[in-house]
């Protein structure tokens, strides 16, 4: 009997997904390179086993298969790849299909798009192991053709959010995987202000761990609702085996980062994107891999926390923050998403990508809900300018406003924050003060400037003709 | 008679650089594609002329110069550079140097110098055509030898900052374009910050142009002595001949920008290296260029600047604020410096980086020789922990607290102060908050924790086990 889809790579996440397709009634062959990690996830596939075929070689994968045959790669993104492909395609069919689910930029998807010699489909999928085994979220790209041969099967091991499954085609070549790396973007933001409302928790108002637990258990009730600060919860609730005491406090500050993040910041960079948050959140985790400078600036310029007293802030205006500063970073991811829809000549169904995000996938929330019916109804605005989220807004700016000046005035890093809040301030000031900057460079460069009373452009100061 | 160097591109920055040349006592041939340039440059040349030999062919100009011959390219940056190359190169013996002078990526010119076939460096130019002109600051890259072939030309046309020439030579191949990438970078975070004074200033204390002008008069007498504060009051001085009016109130509040500030963030990116505040910079051009979207977004949230009392803040504070944020900008692009001369194995000369910024650039300060002092002091230190500047910071940062929160809680966007603000808080916190993301990306995506008391690596919590 042959199988209905094949899997190459049986590492953490392509074993999760191999699992998830057979628990989901798909029969799927797979194969790994080293053959004792393929038989390792058969013995432990328990009843699932029944509707997996494990191969030993890529002519065993290929010979597996119901044609035309598709075949999901879950290879570390990059040359690996390219080998891979190299590898099959010349043992498949004209119209077999291969699904790079890995984590590629999705400059490369795009041209292995073009220069695919069969179907081909890069898909991103979001949501970790954890994800991969039960329902990830799945961000498609390539021909539409090839994604309607096999989104029943990557509808049916997708999340479910009330119903609709979060596997969505985004358009050609490398869309899905763009849009990933967008979804990486802003997770990034998320997660940089989450560990900015912690800072303030604990370094200005003094919190231990289970105290700092409670403030986000509440929040997880409230309009803030989201895997992220679930499990934020969860993290500052942990005990630590070792010493008995709370496990974040045993947890070095520095993190770590795939690359991902950075993806955004130079993609926004080429498309004269503005995301601020995100680039903030980069940042961040760049410094907070420079342990040993930290430690030293300490010594030099003493603790920034300090003074901040009891009624300074409270639980609800690190809440109106947090709620503004995500809608905020949410708006610049959506209207990149918008550019980038443009430049690349991309049709990117945005309401749909807010769509595929509630469920599955890191930053899933309820609040993606909201902002799919906002995207919706007002295609062609920025999210802050949908009503329902100006309404937001404007009950939680002033929340924000309060949580920048009371960090920055003691000492309290929130560079994602700030980010946000400065946005906001640009985007609703009609007159910026760019004029300044267009009338240096003038005078230094003899770039010229347009003049707001009649609209012309290239025009001088009076030093042009000293 | 021969030349004894010659250039190719007349065009606003060629024909000041070329003016230059010939004005230090240098015979320079020159050649532009459209002859007529060529033409009305000599007739305009004065007594000058009589060091320009102007050539009506690429051969009459191979053919005018002494051997071993060097040729200036100052064409429009990309591809017509290579294509300048290409036509060029079959003309000329084996050690005739070519020396692009335009304003290249400097992975282009890392690539030029290795396809070369005869001498080759990449120059980078800064000064607007004023500095061209008269003195500009030239960044040097390429091989070593084939720079002290033309270091003699290049210093005397370079500008002067007591005494010693702005002509340095940084490193092989792209190093001279890299570190004019940077110093473009600076420039969009040093205009930004002014422009957000500048917004203070008008938004928040309601103060006209001509009052705006007195403040950067002021600060151009103090620490922030420097062009840009220079021009900035001249710019505000301006009057409109159109309208009798400021001539600032007069120009569209939408900036260009021809790239380089987006380099500088992207190389940032791949060099793990944190520039907050150039990245605020690029950003706020980037909403600058929506207006419509930002009169819209003031219909709907109305303007935010309002009720600033007169003591909120004061000149000094505006002025402590620059000076901090100078600082600390600074910093970011010094340690980019650092970062880049590890990753492309240079040997980038930091504090004659900060030397020849000295005079001839936009950045150009006397600030900027301390910098030097500082950084040729303590070579391995980011420069805000050198005694002098964490001195000046310690004096400065209260301003700067009470300029981001003030414009925070009254609307006024201020990205790049916040920005530098936040990277000073994290530069001096020994203990950060990424643990928080350490065990969100532990939690979700299993990547594992360094633990602080023993440093054991690839650590999991809890969750792991579930």
């Amino acid at each position: 009997m042959t199988s209905e889809i094949g899997l190459i790579g049986l590492g953490t996440m392509g074993a999760a997904l191999a699992l998830n397709i057979a628990e989901k009634g798909f029969g799927i062959a797979v194969w790994n390179r080293t053959p004792q990690v393929t038989e390792e996830f058969y013995a432990q596939a328990g009843p699932l086993a029944q509707r997996i075929a494990p191969t030993d070689s890529l002519e065993a994968l290929v010979g597996a298969l119901a044609t035309p045959r598709a075949i999901i790669l879950m290879v570390p993104a990059g040359a690996a790849v390219d080998e891979q492909i190299a590898a099959l395609r010349p043992l498949l069919d004209p119209d077999d299909m291969i699904i790079d689910a890995g984590n590629a930029n999705f400059h490369d998807t795009n041209r292995r798009a073009t220069e695919a010699t069969g179907p081909f489909l890069g898909i991103g999928v979001s949501g970790g192991e954890e994800g991969a085994r039960n329902g990830p979220s799945i961000m498609g790209g390539g021909a539409r053709p090839s994604w309607d041969r096999v989104s029943h099967i990557l509808q049916a091991i997708a999340a479910d959010y009330e119903g609709s499954p979060c596997a969505t085609w985004m358009g050609e070549a490398g869309a899905g995987h763009f849009v990933k790396t967008v979804h990486n973007g802003i997770e990034y933001a998320d997660m940089q202000m989450i560990a900015e409302v912690y800072g303030i928790l604990r370094d200005g108002m003094s919190k231990p761990p289970d105290e700092i637990a409670a403030h986000f258990e509440c929040w997880d009730a409230g309009p803030l609702r989201s895997y992220l600060i679930e499990i934020s919860a969860k993290v500052a609730r942990a005990q630590d085996e070792a010493t008995g005491g709370p496990l974040l406090d045993a947890i070095v500050d520095a993190a770590g980062q795939k690359g991902t993040g950075r993806w955004t910041v130079i993609e926004a960079q080429h498309l004269g994107a503005a995301t601020p948050a995100i680039e903030a959140a980069v940042a961040a985790r760049n410094l907070s891999a420079g342990r040993r400078d930290r430690v030293r600036g300490e010594k030099i310029f003493g603790t920034g926390a300090s003074g901040m007293t009891a009624d300074a802030l409270n639980d609800t205006h690190l809440e109106e923050a947090m709620i503004a500063g995500k809608i905020l970073c949410y708006a610049q991811g959506f209207a990149m998403i918008k550019r980038a829809s443009d430049a690349f000549d991309w049709a990117l169904p945005v309401p749909d990508i807010a769509r595929v995000w509630r469920a599955g996938c890191i930053i899933r929330s309820d609040m993606l809900d909201d902002m799919a019916a906002a995207l919706e109804a007002h295609p062609d605005d920025n999210l802050i300018f949908a009503p329902f989220f100006a309404d937001r807004l404007r009950a939680s700016e002033h929340s924000l406003r309060r949580v920048v000046a009371q960090a920055a005035l003691h000492g309290l890093a929130t560079p994602a924050l700030a980010a946000n809040l400065a946005y906001f301030d640009t985007m609703r000031t009609a007159r910026g003060t760019a004029n300044m900057i267009q009338a240096q460079r003038d005078f230094f460069g003899l770039h010229g400037f347009e003049r707001l009373d009649d609209g012309s452009t290239g025009q001088h100061g009076p030093w042009a003709t000293d």
